[in-house]
């Protein structure tokens, strides 16, 4: 099994070049954020801008469009609920996040609908929470557009989609079904595992500070993020996933929980120091 | 009288393991805000996140809602007027915090009874402010499910709660009292006094720059907070006490107030430091 | 003419006893933010809080709620169109602040007129702003309960309010027509003047970094915040008055702007530090 | 073709007479931000703000008051589809910024239509973004008054204002085309260049880590501020244009991406460091 580290992460961060323009640093869309949980969708957008999007979209419930402004003034917003509206803002994406907060509702099925019938090949799509059980619940009738799909799962999610019982796991056996569904899984544990094409990469990185609610939520941003910004995708996942942990490893030297809007804030200081 | 000092608590405060997760951390669910009063809710509900609960919900009016995901996006929201979806997130919960701006309206007490029709015996209860009232104004028909229950009172709580007239108050009488409601009580002075089992404990830390509106409701959030981590309830309840006003002791030699919202953002940054 | 001076200010400053509690440390409610001026209540009221006050309520349009809760949730809201409501809490409060953001509407005099109708004579109120305009505009027939109240008037509204034309203004004359008025004036200049009983006292402090919108606003909450903890009121407008322009040379060190929201913010360490 | 370095920046900023007020440093009204695009008028006036305008009012959708409060509590609101109001507000205005999140619905249209035949020959106006775009598709009916009027555009939208395709673009020709617009115009580059009367500038500062969305907004409330508080409006220009990105410029040796909101926080030290 392969190690995300420092050194290859490091390697990989890109240099921007003098004269790139926000068009160019990745347009982030972050699809979800019910009436209940829409701190979810603003976890995911914030720290797609905080690692680097060039723009960032927010599609949620009509009821986060106060909250998002009041915390994230760069991000834009959207009516997820408006299907004309979502599929206009869908192909102008070049990433999109779906899932963080998005609930389970008819409601939020038509909006998984919607993206998956609207995404298109050349798009990045990133597949999280409930949005990963509206796949398991529509595996049937859903048609995906695999080839550039990234799912993130926790070991509860990845039981449902893989249907692995936790006794026979094993890094081969998620592998196969990892090629099944021809899609890249993201094994979200105390070590995340990828699995992406052929290989099989462990992150090094990550403490147990960051057992806390909506640290999910903001891996979703970091890796749609460098998604936008690198132009090797395999780099870019493997560096958000490291980069996400790595964060929180070093505020855990100083605070008892590293809170997701404390890793947010401090990655553009992470990547820079990364840079140097 | 006991003592709870700097080194029990530092003594007490667990290691997480290195495979945890959120779900293992606790999920305190903060019910109160109604509304005039939504930032008591918050301000319990950011406690709980800053001294590292693993999953925060809010159960409030809906009108808190933009102000809940402005300042705290890791928290879930859940409208307490909505009673099958508050009876739903109750039974969720792990620590279940009634009473920070409440008010005392017929909705919240229909709020009330909720919460105490709904709770159950494996579950934690902390009953601050408002919620005591209603425990009171509602003691002979309400049935209270008082293994695990902590009170919260300020003095004028604690005497209509007790019947004890201030003159005749000593910690013997209220220990007998505490007996009789066959709870655990937290009596909030400037000495904070903990009436728990058969043992009467005492605050060490504390300081007048603390003298300011939303301090209850950040203890309860503390309180509720590390009932959800620590195996130990006594131990978590007494560290949570001592945490709360400790904060405020370091605070204070910087601000001449110290603010709930300042506590509650450097709980994790003492927190770790008393693991060092 | 006297002079406000660090000496006196740091010599007034009083220290907390040990066993205080939020309801000795005053009660204030700040009335005021229409639909287009909510900021001007919130940064009162963060102004008050900031200084110290025990308990912060803000009385303004129900527009602002959700700012109000979302930038400072230690205060309580009302809703200052609903007379009933507004009327209870003004009998709770120990200081008034009356104008910040109120505006000239038809609404906006007949909350004017609830707050000049119900404030008693044990109460102190700060009137700034439009506050002074409505005064000015209905003096022939609003009973104000003139003992207790401070006016904060810049030059043109003292203009309007004392009827002195700028060439022959002169302290003496100020404090002839102050006499006149019954109530204490606070002149806002770049060295603002204070018309208190028999004695005109200058300030020491201030400059033109201060020149920005929402001054004022934050002065009326601070002055409102010092009147609850003091026993000398005198002392009290008179330490509020030179502490805003004192932190605001403070931080002029270090911004080329020193807003509102700063001055607030580094005002409880100003305090602290006074005190060492 | 001039250049914009420190050196000159340094000289033109000015010193605050000591007995200035808010209303002699200028009022700044920035309308934009629709039902999508909030942030961005929010960004615009914050910029505005923060470089020191004295007064500083945005006309936006009814929906952004609350994040804009939330964020902001310094600035007032208006209403931007209520014309009478926003007629009123911008005779009040010393310096209109206009577009920033403006959209382009026909109520925009509307919006932009009463910006354009209210502003007067002694305001400023800075026209940005959607404000462009509808200047662009208005350009035969629309009554400009363009003495005092300062255009923003990137290089698309200078393409479509101007005619000027990619491959010929030279700055004799943007030149050229600026006199026949009779306008100041700002070409935002990776060294952006300003036309104005007979010059041509080049800003110095500048680097990739500006690569993210808002920072235009940005831009146009700095200047709006500065053409405020300067007596030479070229150079409150050039130096706004400037500023903006020698800001970036020290937080990039921190951050890998330069987020406008860090910007803003940043500009007030910025321009004390400048005047020591």
């Amino acid at each position: 099994m392969n190690k995300i580290t420092e050194d290859i992460v490091k390697d990989w961060l890109p240099t921007r070049e003098e004269d790139t323009y926000k068009n160019k640093m990745g347009h982030v869309l972050c699809v979800g954020g019910n009436e209940n949980m829409g701190g979810a969708a603003i976890l995911s957008a914030s720290a797609a801008l905080y690692a680097g999007a060039g723009l960032v979209s927010v599609a949620s419930s009509p009821k986060n469009l106060h909250a998002l402004h009041a915390r994230l003034p760069e991000a834009m917003f959207v009516d997820m609920y408006d299907q004309e509206s979502l599929s206009e803002n869908i192909e102008q994406a070049d990433v999109i996040v779906l899932g963080p907060g998005l609930g389970l509702s008819e409601d939020s099925l038509d909006v998984f609908k919607t993206v998956i019938n609207t995404v298109n090949e050349k798009q990045w799509l990133v597949l999280d929470g409930d949005g990963i059980t509206h796949l398991v619940n529509e595996s049937s009738t859903a048609e995906i557009p695999t080839e550039n799909i990234i799912l993130t799962p926790h070991p509860g999610e990845w039981q449902r989609l893989s249907g692995i019982q936790p006794p026979a796991d094993s890094p081969e056996e998620n592998q196969q079904k990892q090629k099944e569904l021809a899609a890249t899984v993201v094994l979200k544990k105390d070590r995340t595992e990828v699995y992406i094409e052929d290989e099989i990469w462990e992150n090094t990185a990550g403490n147990p500070s960051m057992a806390t609610g909506g640290m999910g939520d903001t891996l979703t941003g970091i890796i749609a993020s460098l998604l936008g910004q690198y132009e090797n995708k395999k780099q870019a996942l493997l560096s958000a996933v490291y980069m996400h942990s790595a964060v929180a490893d070093e505020l855990a030297e100083t605070y008892y929980v590293t809170l997701p809007t404390k890793i947010i804030e401090y990655l553009p200081i992470f990547m820079k120091n990364l840079q140097l």
